[in-house]
């Protein structure tokens, strides 16, 4: 690490704090991900991934920074990463998945917000974070009542831009406001960047983004099979940190990854046996490294088949498809493709209980985790819909609310285990009848 | 109460809930506001508002409906009364306010939620309020994600329409949407009532609530004086009823009091005496019955002068003003003046700073409370901004964050002691200095 020492000082990083969170993580991926059993291969590009995400990636982008490129830190899905792209900059994944910057936050923060907030907020005042200090500009949106007055305070801190979401973007008025918005956006990016966003340019991207959300639902559609060949944890871990890598890269490496999986799938191979409980998990964004809820359920011999999440299917169910090559097409085309994006932000958001009907049915699901980041009012209320909609398909589901401490580890553990076990009997029930 | 019985049943109330209820409130009245020390007579008035607020009351909504009213229930301040009432039907304020029906709430919405949400909520499950049940039609908007996720709940047991609220309304297209939503509100409440708002109906309606509005801003000034002529309690009291009440007989009941309280002023005459900690609440809303800050902090001897709250300035402090007579002239007023109410939904949100610092001044203020229903996001984090502006101003703060339950009122209690030792303090240095 040592020769990384004056990269981190000279993006004004509080250095000794960061050697606490540094080491605060690394018996925590030992135990969570590289011990797991029959990992396939192709993973230890993505676990250099996450070991260089502060040093390696760091360097990168420095390097990229003093050749006049621009960086963007995003924290959100709605962030369109096309236009970054095609202004030539570079959008990076802010921080936000760790407990150990929370209690700083809430110094300032009220305790009752969401982890994330507070995560993201306390690494940002604590610089502990390399991807908030070298971005030249931060971009947020309005997707929740916590985030969008935080960015009010971060605003003082570091120049960020919000985007304005709608409630709802099926109105013809909440779509013009998404594109005037987005319009908003791509001046700023020019101006940031004194780049021009061409049609050419943005239609590059574009096809770029697409080709790794594509990968990225490969990767998704082999999780299918029964087995899986690939734990829950090692594909969540795949979508949090691709996102903080070079597009084209990390694009041929998840292609690699479901080469190899293609071959475990065609010699019956799988990460757990063919009767382990296929398990979804729906929800709040689980920000790396937070595999809490993912560890504790495939510790207990289920199999995460798929995350209805801003770390899964929310990410790269939707691709962009412009119906012509104009500039007015393209942007039109974003707009189409992010406000399909089905976020609890959105009223009514009816698209995402039907993304979770279908994903029950095309995973061979067993039951669903409802996973709420303590204090997301609308992934919480919007729960109230979901147990509606899975009892009505006979679908067992499980709620849970969690934080990023570890005290409720235990809690959650024992309602999983009784989660499982009521599966199980139902299955067993079903079957003998 | 027996005469009544008849006419909660046919709303479809649930009697013996209703009546525990109602039980469950009148010792609190009594012992919040009756018992106040040198109450204004003009309050006999507000007081049998509350009397009858589900009884004489909901007999006049029944009648009223009978002959063919349509009544629209509705949640919040951006609710546009002034075309509700040019529809010629009759708005009326949600119950809300009390603990009683939380825990029925409960057992469908998340615990996490604000009480202000969860009580709405329970109230309309449970069947216990009356202006819920004799609505036509409900009115929500998207201040806040609990709420907005709620009302697709609530849409699933009475129609609710939900008018969109731009995160932003100082941009243009946030301007426009907001046009757009009171356009579409506008052609459901003519459908609802199958009368046409033309021009001069919205322009009579604007008058007759401005000058509801401008009622209240008398009564508000008139507590500018030292000592205040009015309690907090009541002055809150009379701003929570008369939004229940026929606006015309509202009105002028308020004028009514303003002439005793000016009576009072010219005497020389308070409620306090000269010397009482004047201090301000500013913060989440406050629906009847929620007295509980005011009433321990009262208790402690300190004078409530001004809320800058829903239930106080942000209601009546902006007034509608057409630049012409046309409907697309009044429609933008209406605009203009709901945008120009400083909501912590908005982002940013500078004119609330500067409301609290203009009333700080002209009301003399000693102290500001920051009052925050508990897991109001928007309110929550907006008070970090507070905090940094009262510093400046060297205007002491207190942070309360709380429910409606009466757990805390200790400890509220101890701290508010506390506080205004502190003031004292601070203001008899400043007094020998």
């Amino acid at each position: 690490m040592g020769s990384y020492v004056e990269l981190w000082k000279s993006l004004g990083m509080d250095i000794e704090k960061h050697d606490a969170l540094l080491q605060s993580q690394r018996p925590f991926f030992k135990e969570v991900v590289s011990s797991q059993k029959n990992r396939p291969k192709k993973m230890e590009y993505f676990d250099s991934l996450v070991a260089g995400s502060h040093t390696t990636r760091i360097k990168d982008l420095a390097n990229l920074k003093a050749a006049g490129n621009k960086i963007v830190g995003a924290f959100c899905l709605y962030a369109p990463e096309e236009l970054v792209t095609a202004a030539g900059a570079i959008m990076v994944g802010l921080c936000g998945g760790a407990n150990f910057p929370v209690w700083e936050a809430e110094t300032v923060l009220p305790r009752n917000l969401c982890p994330l907030i507070k995560s993201s907020f306390g690494f940002k005042i604590g610089y502990t974070c390399p991807y908030f200090q070298i971005s030249d500009l931060l971009v947020g949106e309005t997707t929740c009542d916590g985030k969008k007055k935080v960015y009010e305070l971060l605003n003082e801190l570091s120049p960020t831009h919000v985007m304005e979401i709608p409630h709802n973007p099926d109105t013809s008025q909440g779509r013009t406001l998404w594109l005037k918005e987005l319009e908003l956006f791509k001046q700023q990016l020019e101006s940031l960047t004194g780049n021009k966003i061409t049609a050419e340019k943005l239609k590059e991207s574009i096809e770029l983004i697409n080709n790794r959300r594509k990968a990225l639902k490969r990767l998704s559609d082999l999780r299918k099979n029964v087995p899986s060949p690939i734990s829950g944890i090692d594909a969540l871990l795949v979508n949090q940190v691709s996102c903080d890598d070079n597009i084209q890269r990390s694009t041929s490496k998840i292609h690699e990854l479901c080469e190899e999986l293609e071959d475990r799938v065609k010699n019956g191979e799988g990460v757990t046996s063919k009767n382990a409980l296929r398990l979804m998990i729906t929800g709040s964004p689980m920000a790396i490294p937070n595999w809490k809820l993912h560890h504790i359920a495939e510790s207990l011999g289920a199999s995460i088949v798929v995350e209805e999440s801003c770390s899964g299917t929310r990410y790269f169910n939707q691709f962009v498809s412009p119906k012509g090559n104009s500039m007015d097409d393209l942007m039109a085309a974003l707009v189409d493709r992010y406000s399909a994006i089905p976020c609890a932000c959105f009223t009514p958001n009816n698209a995402r209980l039907q993304s979770i009907s279908d994903l029950a049915k095309d995973f061979h699901v067993d039951g669903v985790i409802n996973y709420t980041l303590q204090f997301c009012h609308t992934f919480n209320v919007e729960g109230v819909k979901i147990e509606t909609l899975l009892k009505k398909q006979n679908i067992p589901l499980l709620r849970v609310e969690s934080d990023y401490s570890q005290e409720d580890t235990g809690q959650i553990q024992t309602r999983l285990e009784a989660f499982m076990e009521m599966i199980s009997a139902k299955t067993a029930r079903r079957d003998n009848s």
